[in-house]
């Protein structure tokens, strides 16, 4: 077993992103320990000794998948001032994580379509990190009201809704329909949406 | 070969019709003839003479899919008077649609992110088929400009952008995190679209 700190953790690492890129591209259930054994060049005994099951390594993979995702997009973002510099902060390093971490795009909203409907610990963790994550636009909109950037009245959970809306909007624009002004849409609506909230 | 029109067209209608609902909770790509003529207790080479490949079999399925979004949510709503009626017309028909019409969720927003990275017949059909959606929100939102309804100088494109992106994160909060407040949030972000394109 690989062991915890140093050596063991890396290498950990660099095999669950591995994963997550096959993830990426052909969806979580198109990762096996076999496919993963092939592509970083362990045998598949090797690898059973650390994850278990395809299960476990769908869950590994996750978890690291969302270590990344907070390293490089939540924690900058709340860095930036409260209210508008750190929306457009968070919207900046969630376009930059959607176009570059992966190349098939971001595996966790790949998750999130494939689990939506198969009960389990997979989708469990899935909803676990779709709540996590409106959670922290949630809270990015209330620190907006508490600096008074934003509107004393203005609905939180209705600015995070909307939100995480314009970043699926991005998504379905960009990556699926091609469109060159995907960007473009999604920061128009991106102004009106801070346009409404503004003090 | 099924004939057209008559008995035939209804038997290869109602074998789409399973293979849809099959789709619908293990992805088109979970569509196979051999799954198919099990449910359908058909013989598979049966089926075969219809769909030939599984990739035939998929487009077909999603072709029906189509057909039945056309029958229930797109057209029914074009009949509500331009503007503020029919947008909310197609927002309820969708959501009604989105509970009811299939198990596992809308099949044709399964397909998206099934196949937004794999290139190939299956993904330009989804793509065409997501590009006529867009394109009949976008002339919902010009027809309340010309019923002067809507505001002169509205965006259309913007508008058919963000309520696109209303139904996104309603099946977002609906199925995926079971949230009670989905039809609530979606509601209230519909009204504040329609609010600022009034006329």
């Amino acid at each position: 077993v690989l062991k915890s700190g140093g050596k063991g953790e890396a290498t950990r690492a660099a095999i669950l992103d591995q994963a997550l890129e096959i993830a990426s591209a052909d969806g979580l259930e198109g990762l096996s320990l076999g496919t993963l054994a092939a592509e970083v060049g362990m045998s598949k005994s090797g690898l059973f000794a650390h994850f278990r099951s395809k299960e476990q390594l769908q869950l590994s993979a996750l978890a690291r998948g969302v270590e990344r995702f907070v390293a490089k997009v939540v924690a900058p973002a709340v860095k930036a001032e409260r209210g508008e510099p750190r929306v457009r902060a968070l919207f900046d390093l969630l376009l930059r994580w959607d176009r570059h971490e992966f190349t098939g795009g971001c595996v966790l909203q790949t998750a999130v379509v494939e689990f939506d409907d198969h009960p389990g610990p997979v989708r469990d963790f899935v909803v676990e990190t779709q709540r996590d994550w409106f959670d922290t636009l949630t809270k990015v909109a209330r620190a907006g009201v508490e600096s008074r950037a934003f509107k004393k009245d203005l609905d939180a959970r209705l600015f995070a809704f909307e939100l995480a809306n314009i970043f699926l909007g991005y998504r379905r624009h960009a990556r699926l329909l091609r469109d060159r002004d995907a960007e473009k849409l999604a920061k128009k609506a991106l102004d009106e949406l801070l346009e409404r909230a503004r003090a």
